[in-house]
């Protein structure tokens, strides 16, 4: 038996964090909130404050936070903006902080985390994507930990168990595709906002989603797994895996590969990155290979996708690429969502802030704060 | 670097046994031969004695012992029959004992190294099916070591490394289904010994691959999972993947599952077997997923695979049943391969002697080789 856990959510009515709370209210013995993180969702904040009384819940801002202090009692404080975050992140008492916030907001709070020695279960992928190099610097210091959340690196993580890391050949990270998986590259001028959401296999938000649909998101997450499982470029491949069962892979040098599998659902990997090194039983459906009877693959086109090659790119260049390709790819994807720009201007667009900035190699946390903002300000500025 | 190990190799002349001295060959600062046994392929033999000069080898019989003294020099001692076997595997000098024989003859010598607590290296799967309770006592009480070798078995000890045995869920085994998974059960009367030996995707032995045909193969791989991991018949599922790629799963009891895969190629889980824990690089083939592009999975027909359903059986009622359907199948598989019955009657010849036969509880070795025997006259006397 596991002693109680505490949890810190940064994120909680996002769908990563919506998760975690199905799976936690499946283990009330086993875990407890202490707090909650959200942007401006107070609506879907209020219910989560009734049912878990976490001592702390952060908004994003003091208007937000005085309009939910009417609504909630006076057991839980109501904390706002990044102040609020880097208190609840280097004060409260919590075991594991999940990193469910979308976009670059996670890192600052992260990082409090990684400082006080704590288990990162990590699901926000810009905290390695922009500041890769400076956060595994600091886990090693503060003897902190990274478990991932992200289906994929969750896959690689498991593969890992019990293996050498110096054994490893490479990692192949599976993609479903997305919905655009078999249209010409001529047609993705004439995608739609509502195309680009309709995905085949993961419901997740809409960043994600869009992401996932241009494969910026396995770009990302190319990225991510080079810093988590300290492999060259070289050695991580993307293979197109359109039913997302085999959630990614290990080819080790004697040729074995070791692969996980299970239903597209992301409480399995949240409750493992929870509870890690135990397994613990749960109800989620079973896979039945049976019934879904063919998985297929297929290699990712780099022309179709430049996202993809992109972020290859930026991850051979490294120092600040990694942070202006996911600024400039945010601010891209949320001007698609606002019809503001064509689906096929989004690598456009990063191609552009890539080649306005000057990179910085070995960057700190301050300039790659200055980083992020400055190529939001040009993106939002570009067309 | 690991100290070169000693390894002693039961068959050397079956398809195991040529694949463990194509990896030994790959590695010859790592292993040496030391002793190599075979049935009554002196052919064979002597140019393995050439270029690995050990220093016992073991052949059937006194005649064939004395021919291959002629042929070869005197820094190998050329032994025969059982009492050779005994001698080689209680008294020489080796690391490691491939179990590589075909069929019932290798329990004895195999005992006799678990008794050194030595590693076995288990490709012969009737040391556990016939005798799975007294071999896992004996393993226990000498500290020996067994590694499966078997592609099936392999998959699930690597994709158990580094996870807690009371976690999973179940196994699943992968079949090929072997050449006739498609046909109908009716056609079955008219199968011929070449049909059934015209394996898609493995190249074994006869024994085995008509083993493959019946699907008894698996029935006796269900078994022998049975004593390596320690899991009821109810937590070992048999799924048919005709490509052959997944050579097995682990199901956890948090719903997910590993996999291990590769080409179809023996090389790999014998040298795992040879080298575990660690990993060693080598040039054999790849996987490439995206050129393979396709795997299936389908349930397998218990009605037609009678072998199958009849392993199952056994595996319920323990003690002496599984020795008398792995007996019987051993002489009801060379009765077809002499063209004396047909592959319909190989399951008719089973189910016979399973039902002429009492059953013993927890049986000494003894009673097995008794029981054996005695199956094996009645078989042969049969039809």
């Amino acid at each position: 038996m596991i002693k109680m856990k505490r949890i810190l959510i940064l994120g909680s009515t996002g769908s990563i964090g919506i998760n975690t709370l199905n799976v936690i209210r499946n283990f009330p013995e086993k875990f407890r909130i202490t707090a909650l993180t959200v942007n401006t969702r107070i609506d879907l904040l209020e219910p989560q404050i009734k049912e878990f009384n976490p001592e702390f819940v952060v908004v994003k801002n003091k208007e937000l936070a005085e309009e939910l202090r009417k609504r909630t009692g006076k057991s839980t404080k109501v904390l706002s903006g990044i102040e609020g975050l880097t208190k609840v992140a280097s004060e409260s008492d919590y075991d594991i902080l999940i990193g469910a916030m979308v976009g670059f907001a996670g890192l600052v709070p992260t990082i409090e985390a990684i400082k006080r020695g704590k288990r990162i279960a990590l699901a926000n992928k810009e905290t390695l994507v922009v500041a890769g190099e400076l956060v595994n610097e600091l886990v090693k210091q503060y003897k902190s930990e990274i478990i991932p959340v992200d289906s994929e690196h969750s896959a690689i993580f498991q593969c890992m168990s019990g293996e050498n890391p110096s054994e490893v050949e490479k990692l192949i990270l599976t993609a479903s595709g997305g919905p655009f998986r078999e249209m010409r590259k001529e047609d993705f001028e004439e995608v739609t906002v509502e195309d680009a959401l309709n995905h085949p296999n993961w419901k997740m938000g809409n960043k994600i989603t869009i992401d996932s649909a241009t494969m910026m998101n396995k770009g990302l997450e190319v990225i991510e797994a080079h810093w988590l499982f300290n492999l060259p470029k070289e050695k991580i491949d993307v293979v197109v895996h359109p039913q997302s069962i085999i959630h990614s892979m290990v080819q080790f040098v004697d040729g074995s590969i070791k692969a996980q599998m299970g239903l597209p659902d992301m409480k399995l990997p949240i409750q493992y990155a929870l509870t890690y090194p135990e397994r613990l039983p749960n109800s989620f459906p079973r896979t039945s290979l049976s019934e879904i009877s063919t998985l297929t693959f297929s290699k990712p086109d780099p022309h179709k996708f430049v996202c993809l090659r992109l972020a290859y790119e930026t991850l051979e260049t490294g120092g600040t690429a990694p942070c202006i390709l996911n600024a400039a790819n945010e601010i891209a994807v949320d001007k698609f969502l606002k019809k503001e720009i064509k689906f096929s201007d989004i690598p456009a667009l990063i191609c552009n802030a890539l080649d306005h900035f000057d990179n910085h190699k070995n960057p700190e946390l301050q300039t790659i704060i200055e980083q992020d903002k400055q190529t939001r300000e040009y993106v939002k500025n570009l067309v």
